[in-house]
């Protein structure tokens, strides 16, 4: 795969997604991150990327000469070696991005992610994009935190970059579930002790308690993700048990 | 504001909170970022900081001694100087980021983020922190990104770092709807023109202009925020006049 960054900070990138798992994924060949600085296609004398918003008021733009030409470098340099592939705007007004977005997007050879500042972009840069993408309802500085963030959540679900030691299916909500509580060594720390079950050596009693756990967390935290969790037969009986041990009187 | 963050890769945090807004605030002493790395606590002879989970499964845990033991030294060279603040673990069970979260932390004194990697950590480590946060449903390689995400998203609403020249109060969200669609120069770039309203110099337009556009952009992509924005009546009839400009025949 495959990433383009345009950004005008683009130091940000490097420590950030040199380290773990991307980086590795970089070096074992399955990842090629490429970032452009856009200021450097700027055609203003001064070199400047911005400038006052029409119809007056506070910040600056991003005007759209630079990235509109990045864009048809990027494009120019990778035709003969890469689809164009999606070309994401990070926005308030985006799609909210999910495990499902992520899944979505690591199926694509080609990803060019636009990162603006903070005061603002010219309207007329959404022309270039396919997504535009919201990491939720708040405000960052740039784009760039919010696409390191993306490209972290995606490349976990590209085949190999994980390796075999972990599955991302394994992960809270893969499963439309929050995950059970896990322990390791001590298994008394400081007089808090890790559960019976798990130091028993009882593999059907640790495979209950943990659907059992992860069934009661994903009750307690985020009831909202069992609308939708697809739940066995077993598990929809041990969430009744849950609700009924913890509140006998509410009929169902 | 004091900021301190435990993590494994404490390189990942220079490059990106140096950088733009935070990186001023802490250089105009607004802002104290420290960064620490617990794998100095082991009392590991190897310096591992994490083992296999009890009750087998894939993946190692991060114990709960080094970062017990982080946070008694942060505690300990804080103890004069600020108060014991928030401790925040980045947790997909967490309650979800946002602009309010970001406001609420924005008036404390001193936070703490611990950041886990990816394959989880110890269930008593949670003993330890006041806020279990999430960005979103999605699941990233390590905490490190998604504290990075929180700290620029809060360190905006504290008072005097943004200075002047912006408010975050203008942001999309802080008033309950997405901004309008902003425009600089030049006004016909390449064959696509900036609204000729932006370019009249008639200030009562813009604005009108502005707001109908905000309530427009807000009523097709983000209607929810619509629920529980605080509309002034002018909103409330320019929202009704869009929807019936839109859609003439659907009644109320």
């Amino acid at each position: 795969m495959r990433i383009d960054i345009l950004s005008l900070f683009p130091d940000m990138f490097q420590a950030t997604l040199g380290e773990s798992i991307v980086g590795r994924a970089q070096e074992s060949g399955f990842l090629d991150i490429n970032v452009t600085d856009f200021r450097k296609y700027t055609t203003d004398k001064h070199n400047h990327v911005d400038d006052a918003p029409f119809g007056g008021g506070a910040g600056m733009l991003l005007q759209p000469q630079p990235i509109f030409d990045a864009m048809a470098a990027i494009e120019e340099e990778t035709k003969n070696t890469y689809p164009k592939g999606r070309v994401i705007l990070m926005d308030p007004a985006g799609r909210r991005f999910d495990q499902d977005y992520a899944q979505e997007l690591a199926m694509e050879d080609h990803l060019t992610f636009i990162c603006g500042h903070y005061e603002g972009y010219d309207e007329r840069i959404r022309h270039l994009v396919t997504d535009e993408a919201s990491l939720g309802d708040y405000v960052l500085t740039g784009g760039e935190l919010a696409a390191m963030v993306m490209i972290d959540a995606t490349v976990r679900f590209v085949p190999g970059v994980l390796g075999n030691q972990a599955s991302p299916m394994g992960d809270s909500f893969s499963n439309g579930l929050l995950e059970f509580p896990q322990y390791t060594r001590p298994a008394d720390f400081r007089g808090m002790k890790v559960p019976e079950v798990l130091t028993s050596g009882n593999h059907q009693k640790i495979r209950e308690w943990r659907m059992r756990e992860s069934l009661r967390r994903t009750l307690h935290r985020r009831p909202d993700l069992l609308k939708t969790a697809k739940l066995t037969r077993e598990q929809q009986r041990m969430l009744e048990d849950i609700k009924l041990e913890e509140d006998p009187d509410v009929p169902d």
